[in-house]
């Protein structure tokens, strides 16, 4: 089949002769999630009838289509910070586990769909990440079976504005229990950020166009991530290089919070600097418009306009 | 009608004589908020046959229920940081702005429901919040207009883990345009905090146990917020004090963020000690246990069961 061209999962399922029940599971993705095995039967049985009867199921030519992000409004996106081998010389201190952050469905935004930078965002950067779609409730799992709560890989950029984040970090003095005697209280000289505004924006977490089911990507630790701007090559970097991998980033993770099924896991930036000419991924000024796109390997590109306003 | 008990609106509904679809509105909180006026005229509805005709309306007796967080799966719960008058004197720098970060449907807890705490969260402390839960989609509102994107109030508990915060603080040099060559780099030295472990673990977000609607409630920054550990007053505290109130809060935060019916936004913690006696709300380690009880005027009292593993 063309890889310029998609087909309506539902409706070809209903060619393949699925029950209506069926085909509704095809016509949402949290349904299909959720299905599990089940759904992925259904979709299969969908596509074998587009590639062999093509006369019976319509075609959409991918260029004239509105991309969404591929889960709509998932309970959670988390992300991680600092995750890449590229950044460990210039951590002066700081956890080897992985550090989450949160960002919510606002965020998202479809493949070509515009990046919203306002003027009072100071400086924004991408970010581009593997995402892992999660499949199934993962609570307190093990590393050793953290691939089966995964259904599958989206690409994430997860667009930053280093100038929000330096007006939300306090410089303050924290209250904490005296050493040696708990019962009073000292003050501890403390520098916290809050990242809901820098990360968390309305449109900054395009994401897709793809969502590749797991059994097409046998180790996600293994791909390519490349960043243009504008045409121009930006960051080369691999998955291979993320400091915290993502069975070990699971398991340590659900111990704290639980995964739903359409959940997003961002597995940390891609930051490599492929090329001598190229740019470090914070010099990227997507203030002076787009477009930006993010490549992984066997997933695809993911593109977004700049919406300067 | 006996304050212990309650009834269940969508029984006490089709006792009103309401449709099939206006009963199942009352039947779903999430369902109730999106219909707007027209859910609050079932509501009312049901409840005047539940108050006027009580031997057709069965009754619960609160202290046999098990309760739910009011609201289930908001797309996002976003709290602010610092948002206390009593803090000022505290910060050396920050922003005057609200200052954001995101908790997921993950943490929430119902009324009664235990907040779990494991040996590796470290510390944990209560911070007793009045939280508002969102009507009307909101983006880029004016002040002036925010109350009329509240649905009601509720009690929120913002367990907070401080060990987890000093662990997932990041000191690093972080890479920016260099100051007249944007071209060029430079490294300035950075502290940088991720909160997805120490505000978003699961139960850190009890919730409840009553959504009070917004005409209820005239003045949101009049009420009397208190909070109790094992019975004895920790803190004494209003909502007049909080340092950026409500309506300004909605629209500074709107312009970054899309709010969806359903989503909640804490306003900031009460952090007042009343009683000469009292101690700081950092100084309460849930570590010990429970009981915990956060009360808020007109409200209600949101207690939680603390449990150690």
């Amino acid at each position: 089949m063309d890889e310029r061209q998609i087909v309506d999962l539902a409706e070809a399922g209903a060619a393949a002769g699925l029950t209506a029940a069926e085909v509704a599971v095809l016509r949402d993705m949290n349904a299909l999630i959720e299905a599990a095995g089940e759904g992925l039967r259904f979709a299969d049985s969908a596509a074998r009838v587009a590639m062999q009867q093509p006369r019976e199921v319509r075609r959409f030519d991918t260029a004239q289509i509105r991309w969404r992000a591929p889960v709509r409004r998932p309970s959670k996106i988390v992300c991680l910070a600092l995750n890449n081998s590229a950044n460990a010389d210039r951590i002066l201190q700081g956890p080897k586990h992985p550090a989450p952050f949160i960002k919510a469905a606002n965020a998202l935004a479809g493949h070509e769909e515009a990046i919203v930078i306002k003027q009072s965002y100071g400086r924004c950067h991408p970010e581009p990440e593997l995402a892992a779609v999660i499949g199934r409730r993962a609570k307190e799992i093990v590393a050793a079976h953290a691939y089966e709560y995964v259904f599958g890989y989206t690409i994430h950029n997860d667009i930053t504005s280093p100038s929000m984040r330096i007006e939300d970090t306090f410089h303050y003095r924290s209250i904490t229990p005296a050493k040696g005697d708990p019962t009073r209280i000292e003050y501890v000289d403390t520098w916290t950020t809050y990242p809901g505004r820098y990360k968390g924006s309305d449109t900054f977490s395009p994401m897709g166009p793809w969502l590749v089911t797991r059994d097409e990507i046998p180790d996600p630790h293994a791909l390519a991530v490349t960043c243009l701007h504008r045409g121009k090559l930006v960051t080369q970097d691999n998955t291979a290089n993320l400091s915290n991998k993502l069975p070990e980033v699971l398991a340590f993770l659900s111990q704290y919070m639980t995964f739903l099924p359409g959940d997003v896991l961002s597995l940390g930036t891609a930051v490599k600097q492929g090329a001598s000419d190229a740019r470090p991924i914070q010099n990227v000024e997507l203030n002076k418009g787009g477009p930006i796109s993010v490549v992984i390997e066997r997933i695809g590109t993911l593109t977004s306009q700049v919406q300067l306003c």
